[in-house]
């Protein structure tokens, strides 16, 4: 007898047919003898129809009464989904963020999980219980409810596999599982069986959605193995692992891309210590989130910073960039809001020289420029013109063969 | 300085133009200098439609998930009328029920409360917040959420204002107070300037929809003024309160109805000690809830058992009824689905001989037959056809003369 953590996302809880699908697979586990706990997400769209009710009622909704309102759509799909269990004739029991143990900081909106008290969701399993926990949702001290942010649920749920000492940490979505490439844009993709969790941060900090990088992350430390496949078909998945991985590993592994990019460059900036910061704490505070930041040699102690945004914050970076601009002495601040990346990346590349060469020939011949560069061990992105990510995710899939067989 | 408790009602919060509406009134007690509790139900059809919700997921919902799944609807409108006081500038926060410390027995989906530990509430009043609480739930001694079922949000309100010491507990609602008869029906109803709680008691528990039974007891039990008024002006409502009522007492105060009325008749009933038991203990243990109880006088020993139910419990009444009649020896079981009930309230009747007559006769002389009559010392209910109801009301109303001048 295994215990097991199954984590299913908002599509597949999305009305009360999927929600009865997703009991009956859950009631499969349990057949085979299996102790199962079930994060669950809110059903389809609740998130953005909650945020959109708080904005019809103010411009700017208080963080802390923000959280307990989306706190609500967790609650009312994982008592849902209890009902469905029990109808089935399956002990079950719902659990919120509180009542399941889920300890955070007080950072409401991004809350970070401290410790989990796993002693009533034990209770509750040793009960011959199916335990559902809400997901994305957690308690501060002061006993205030808090959410987790972006990918909270699947944060919840491997943190929660860690605390529990689960054999796993099954991940149920709408994809089945990582491929090579976008199958969307790249028909040739392949679905890769295993991947290391390195390997798994990359692609999802560079674009692959099917995983949030902080639930990589915990299960890495944790070293919990996680599936990632399908809420609606049996096929295998991937799986996410620390073990030795048995595919090829002098290869790229996938090619990921991201097509929501603007630059900021701050053109002319006399390069003395402390310049950096002072441009890039004032971002910080007005809650801009940077993601790669390139300073050229200086010449003659003048230099260029360049940085990038989310589109949706361009704006507003400008805004706070401009009189940091004028008051340090840079010429000028341009910005352009059409740009993607695209990365490779794979552990294969560690070490092994040739694939950046390989990657800027095959962008060269496709007639695409390169923008910027950004690379870490295992990864290496180039920021390139929207229109051409596309044909830059396919002629690299084809380039590092990918396709398989 | 004084202590408020407000509460209000779903139709008070149906949208996000009526909860900003709300809050402005909050607003304006606040100004007044006093301390706000404010109570709130969930936005205008929510529950019902959260019960749709489980129902689309199981024939049966199990009661402790459909507590938290209802629970959700006072969370949400209770954080959006919190953003939309911070809109305004005023310091608000809000509680759902555990954190008010509202402490429930077991009892899923008519939960009572214990008690209620106020140290976050006070808290937060002493920082200088308006307290904006979620209505209708508790929590048990094991975290478990409930619900306290039909008028939970008034029984909050007033439990609340109990337990702080609030000055008054103001109910907010889409009427303007308690009148003399329905103003739908009789449009020449007199608005209540004031009225004791035992004759809104009996109000309450035979056909005034404006507040619930539970609530009012719980206002007398501590002494608690209660003020009905609407939410969309600023009309003075109805005083509920314990002192010497100014308006003249010898009076019937008002007269109310019931159209959901059904009757069960066992008849020809060997009348021996626990055949009441018998027939009753199936009923309650079916949860059919049964009202008035009218045994006739026994001739012969044999006597006839008369209760009434709600009409939607019609079916399952004559269900439990039938078998139990045949094995206890009695004649046959009959019953009628088309009667309604009128009573007239007034603790100007007790120990004043007169009223009585005078209602069977005003019913006489309308031609109306009466199947039943109940009485308490400040009521007396007639059982009538339905569809002469509203004519006994009329006929009623003018004849204990509440058209005022």
């Amino acid at each position: 007898m295994a215990l097991i953590v199954q984590k299913y996302g908002g599509s597949s809880v999305a009305d009360a047919g999927k929600i009865k699908n997703v009991a009956r697979r859950i009631a499969q586990t349990r057949d085979k003898g299996n102790q199962v706990v079930v994060v669950v997400s809110a059903m389809g769209d609740t998130t953005d129809d909650l945020i959109k009710m708080a904005h019809q009622v103010t411009g700017r909704p208080a963080d802390r009464e923000l959280d307990v309102l989306l706190s609500t759509g967790e609650l009312v799909s994982s008592t849902l989904l209890a009902m469905a269990l029990r109808d089935k004739g399956y002990e079950a029991i719902s659990l919120s963020g509180a009542q399941a143990g889920i300890k955070t900081d007080t950072t409401y909106s991004s809350a970070r999980i401290r410790d989990i008290d796993p002693a009533r969701v034990v209770k509750e399993l040793k009960a011959g219980r199916v335990v559902i926990v809400a997901g994305f949702q957690g308690i501060t001290e002061e006993m205030d409810v808090t959410t987790l942010g972006r990918g909270g649920s699947d944060t919840t749920a491997v943190a929660l596999a860690a605390r529990l000492g689960a054999e796993i940490c099954q991940l149920y979505t709408d994809v089945e599982g990582v491929y090579t490439a976008d199958p969307r844009l790249v028909p040739e993709a392949q679905k890769l069986t295993e991947i290391g969790y390195e390997e798994m941060l990359e692609l999802a900090s560079y674009g692959v959605k099917v995983i949030h990088p902080r639930a990589v992350e915990l299960g890495e430390l944790f070293n919990i193995p996680i599936l990632i496949a399908s809420s609606y078909n049996d096929s295998p998945g991937t799986l996410i692992h620390g073990g030795a991985l048995m595919e090829v590993r002098n290869k790229v592994r996938g090619v990921t891309y991201d097509l929501d990019v603007a630059k900021v460059t701050v053109i002319g900036v006399p390069d003395r210590p402390g310049i950096a910061a002072t441009l890039f704490e004032p971002l910080a505070k007005g809650g801009i989130s940077v993601d790669t930041i390139v300073q050229n040699a200086s010449i003659e102690n003048i230099t260029d910073l360049t940085f990038t945004v989310a589109k949706s914050q361009l704006t507003k970076a400008m805004e706070v960039v401009g009189p940091i601009a004028r008051s340090i002495g840079a010429r000028e601040c341009v910005s352009d809001a059409k740009l993607g990346k695209v990365s490779i990346v794979g552990t294969g590349m560690q070490n092994t020289p040739g694939y950046a060469a390989r990657m800027f020939r095959t962008l060269s011949e496709q007639g695409i420029n390169i923008q910027l560069i950004t690379t870490s061990e295992i990864r290496i992105t180039c920021i390139i013109d929207e229109a051409r990510v596309k044909d830059a995710v396919r002629a690299l899939h084809k380039m590092f063969e990918l396709e398989g067989k």
